[in-house]
């Protein structure tokens, strides 16, 4: 067991894109548990686009995190002391917690991971700590695509968006996703089985969508907000659906940002926009990943993992999610299980 | 039967306010019931924000009314020959039709109005045709008020938003309106029991709302969008609902009108906001129309009208919607039943 702790402390709340003086990584001392709790040893943390949200103090989902505390993220550890009998030394726990190689965990905040069967606990963590669930219960939940439906997802090439895109056509839904690369365009569409794929970097988003969706959009997941959700929302159908899941393009805005101005489609359309956050369906996790595993196994959802080393590279990495620069899940690896 | 039919025709799509130019009236033959029609003489004509959408080409519910057509409104009529045995001569008739003192109908758009018992047919129309059902559906099946909870309701001494403020007094709500003048405000305060009462003419809208919501926003009904919209987003609770109903402020804009720029607020307060259009509900129509002559009867909703005389007023009348400058239900009388 090392004798270093390394801990991210948020310093400054983000103005715009992330820069270095947002974080601090420091050494600290090794935490004990205290009555109930284990303390843990970091194997994987999860990067994920809402640690931007986090990291501010918009109006949002969760508290922010305090100015000097440690950065909160989605971990994975082995518990390495306990003081509470729901863990056991050398388990492997995920949940919230922090950005630093030791830390405390508590029923309330993580639980243990279980048997992943085949799946190598690193895949596991990637898709079913947080994105599988999002993608399950935000497309089947919130959405309720209907087969032969059209469903169109931006960021689908994200850790979310792939997943999502792969479930709708297990569902038997004409499937179009918006990603940021001819590469990751035709990641999604020869490996993931997307019916199209439109790159929003350099395509006409409007013009590009009304040619993919020549029946209309009947779910728009909706992950990143501004433009593209504007252009949805003028191709909507009857009666259709956009589970809001996230709005990426938004969350490093300085200033205010105006919302759609296609929103009155809500009203001539009888549009649902349903926002979400996946804690909401913590009970329901189960029932997710025994879905996801057996797609998983049955090869109809591949997963993509963008995997960093080195809780020193967490900050430098996070920014990857705010300019493209990575495909599938991101996350930091300290140590393997 | 007089020679004489006038009709109100679409000259030109309206930018901005409603000008004289939009409209024309014209003098026309009577027309004659084809296979399984009736022609009705018109009794009363309902005008409402919505009139201002069919006028226009924007994306909506329904066709807009084609140039140099008969312009749509919703209808109340006396049947004056009838070649289907659903409708007889005397017959009283509502539905959709034209502004035109003769007019066919049809089982497709007309309905008899049936039995009113105590309510005069005036008031059973102005209510019941249009509004009563709007603010019925809305409220109780896309907003699903709890008691306790807090309901904003904007255009509060609208047709619509009186009786939804009123419903939801009715469901045990803290009910809060916003409305354009003093007395709007004191009627609705202290006629209808609306628990508060907003001039947004007067008032800094996001510090009265605030102040008139101290727990918050749970479901806001909205007629407006615009500035309201974007206030009531940034005191939504969590779960809270928005059924869509209107968007008068902006129906008049001649430019792109931005969205609320609290729509992130959709994500973090996990909000579902829906559009309605009460055609939707046409089959329900018995249900609302059963409940609401029952509180009618028992004093529990109170309902003003703005009748004002004489086919030959209706686009002048028609105005008044977009100034404010009517209170209750806005409908022309033609001829009284």
């Amino acid at each position: 067991m090392s004798e270093v702790n390394r801990v991210w402390r948020l310093r400054r709340r983000p103005v715009g894109y992330i820069t270095d003086d947002v974080l601090s990584l420091e050494e600290e001392g090794i935490p004990e548990p205290g009555d109930g709790e284990c303390v843990f040893r970091l194997n994987y943390l999860s990067l994920d686009p809402t640690n931007r949200i986090w990291m501010s103090d918009m109006d949002q989902y969760m508290p922010p995190v305090e100015l000097d505390a440690p950065m909160r993220g989605v971990v994975c550890g082995t518990v390495v002391k306990s003081n509470n009998s729901a863990f056991n030394e050398g388990d492997v726990v995920s949940g919230i917690g922090t950005w630093a190689d030791y830390q405390t965990g508590s029923p309330e905040t993580v639980n243990p991971l279980g048997d992943t069967g085949p799946i190598p606990v690193i895949d596991a963590f990637g898709a079913f700590a947080v994105v599988g669930p999002t993608a399950y219960f935000g497309l089947l939940d919130v959405g309720r695509p209907k087969g032969g439906e059209t469903v169109v997802v931006s960021a689908a090439a994200g850790a979310v968006g792939s997943i999502v895109g792969q479930i709708a056509k297990i569902r038997d839904c004409r499937v179009v996703g918006l990603a940021g690369s001819e590469e990751k365009c035709n990641w999604i569409r020869n490996d993931l089985g997307f019916d199209e794929a439109i790159n929003y970097k350099t395509a006409n988003i409007p013009e590009a969508l009304a040619k993919a969706c020549p029946n209309g959009i009947d779910v728009y997941f909706d992950n990143v907000g501004g433009e593209i959700l504007d252009a949805c929302l003028k191709l909507m159908n009857l009666n259709g659906r956009i589970p809001t899941c996230g709005l990426i393009s938004q969350y490093n805005a300085s200033e205010e940002v105006a919302g759609p101005s296609n929103y009155p489609m809500i009203l001539m359309q009888r549009l649902r926009v349903e926002g979400f956050v996946v804690l909401d369906y913590a009970e329901r996790y189960p029932e997710a990943i025994a879905a996801l595993s057996e797609w998983m196994a049955a090869g109809k959802i591949k997963i993509r993992q963008d995997v960093v080393d080195g809780l020193e590279n967490a900050l430098e990495a996070t920014k990857k999610l705010f300019t493209g620069a990575n495909t599938g899940k991101l996350m930091i690896r300290v140590k393997d299980v």
